[in-house]
């Protein structure tokens, strides 16, 4: 691949944003706190449940302890970056939307074998569920598909699609390479840039952070404190589910933390996890009440 | 201002992004954690200390939460973006190359009264500082430009320079708009949304979170334990500098939060001030020391 034709990573990302402004998706930046995914951003968790039409695509790094690999693995990152999509209602041909962006960053779709293979997605913690697909590129998932059914266990009147690039994995194929930490980041005039520069030190570090040094007793107490100051906000007389949601998410940052360090039994866990889905919903529904009287 | 012509937000940010990037800098993306500024960003604390070169441009949201006004100010805001950009070595025609970027936004220099006001910049608890200058256009400051002397209170071998946009006020100015809100956030073929859209409700929420329920006793809590897991975690065999920094910006924040509380006294905030300095200090010379080791 010549110089002219490499398709950065930096490339990709402005590629892909500018592909779904120009469909008429509004550009939002990342939120600034420790997620898992995209989907965790305020605006999709609460635009999915209110009764507005919306349609965004943003960047969100993205953080989840358990999946560090010291730097050692080839494609497994406990840090990495989604590119978001959000269209509610959904466009009727929105699968030929994405897949001609898959087009836009140069992927031949007669040379590589996509499918959609069906998927019905949850995530308890935030009380979001829908149908959907995952999508494959030549055995290997780049993209996930989904339609919310329900949103902090609300059950969405208008139903949003989202849709979730995998970018290292699309920047690796692109770039053909095998390694993610060799993937070209960004090239200029002066001087051409891996993944690995700026984030296999950090993947290193992390990964030992997460799991042998994030302080278990601190991350509970944390934890038992977000839940109650989440449930003081939402049950102000002027209810704040906005700063709830942020410590909600923080919350959930700390659950996944004890979950790398191994810091509770499966039946435990299950208990957390039920807590945080209690939170978010008890979020939503005030959101929902207060949406309601505007 | 007619359509084709109209300046939106995002275009004010994908402008100057590529204008950086042509001039060699790397793009990067936010840290996904609540700082108050762009210069908290690792790439340039740890950046600004190596013997490195390096040249980046990214957007960063920022939190002042003391500068929160209820939406009810029209340009302060206790969230906003700045848009960051960090050269080292600093190329000679900085100012020309910073110039000639605002021209690229459509601002006609001929018509507006650009001045470079020397201001010596410092942040205490990061331990940076520098001399340099503010830009003001108008009579209204829309960046500021430094060149670091000491970051992590080590003084810095090689300079660097860092350009820090005030992007909204920036956008008021290219748009005509005298209220932040009314800023044009993004347009495309379906909508138009506003600044406020996005972000008025936001502010609202924020700032009584900010000022009134911010939990003070966990956020000292939080503050305290922040201070003893970094201490551990640079104290370590193999110390972690890259996880201790993000616990500090961590503790920063709290510290914020405290101090839109009104939880402490003069002399109280300095001491707190001073242990946040002691901390990214010791952060800074762990880090220095492990890459003379390299």
């Amino acid at each position: 691949m010549n110089k002219s034709t490499l398709i950065t990573f930096q490339n990709i990302i402005r590629i892909l944003k500018k592909y779904w402004s120009d469909k008429g998706c509004n550009v939002l930046h990342p939120i600034d706190l420790e997620v898992g995914a995209g989907t965790s951003h305020p605006f999709t968790f609460f635009g999915a449940i209110n009764n507005e039409p919306m349609s965004a695509v943003y960047l969100q790094p993205s953080r989840r302890p358990n999946d560090g690999r010291y730097g050692k693995n080839s494609y497994r990152l406990q840090h990495y970056y989604q590119l978001q999509v959000i269209i509610k209602p959904p466009p009727q041909n929105i699968q030929d939307i994405y897949i001609n962006s898959l087009k836009s960053i140069g992927i031949d779709l007669k040379k590589n074998d996509v499918q959609f293979i069906e998927d019905n997605w949850s995530n308890p913690s935030l009380g979001a569920c829908g149908v959907g697909w995952e999508v494959w590129m030549n055995g290997i998932e780049i993209t996930q598909f989904t339609y919310f059914q329900q949103m902090g266990g609300i059950s969405c009147k208008q139903i949003s699609v989202e849709i979730t690039y995998g970018l290292e994995r699309l920047a690796m194929h692109v770039q053909q390479k095998n390694n993610v930490y060799d993937i070209i980041w960004d090239e200029n005039l002066f001087n051409k840039i891996t993944y690995g520069d700026f984030f296999l030190k950090n993947e290193q570090d992390q990964s030992a952070y997460n799991f042998e040094y994030a302080n278990v007793d601190f991350l509970l107490y944390c934890f038992n404190q977000y839940e109650k100051d989440i449930q003081h906000l939402i049950n102000l007389k002027k209810p704040l589910p906005i700063s709830a949601y942020e410590l909600a998410l923080k919350a959930i940052h700390c659950f996944n933390l004890m979950n790398a360090r191994q810091a509770f039994s499966v039946t435990e866990r299950q208990d957390y996890i039920l807590r945080l889905h209690k939170l978010t919903k008890s979020i939503a529904k005030t959101y929902c009440k207060l949406m309601r009287k505007i």
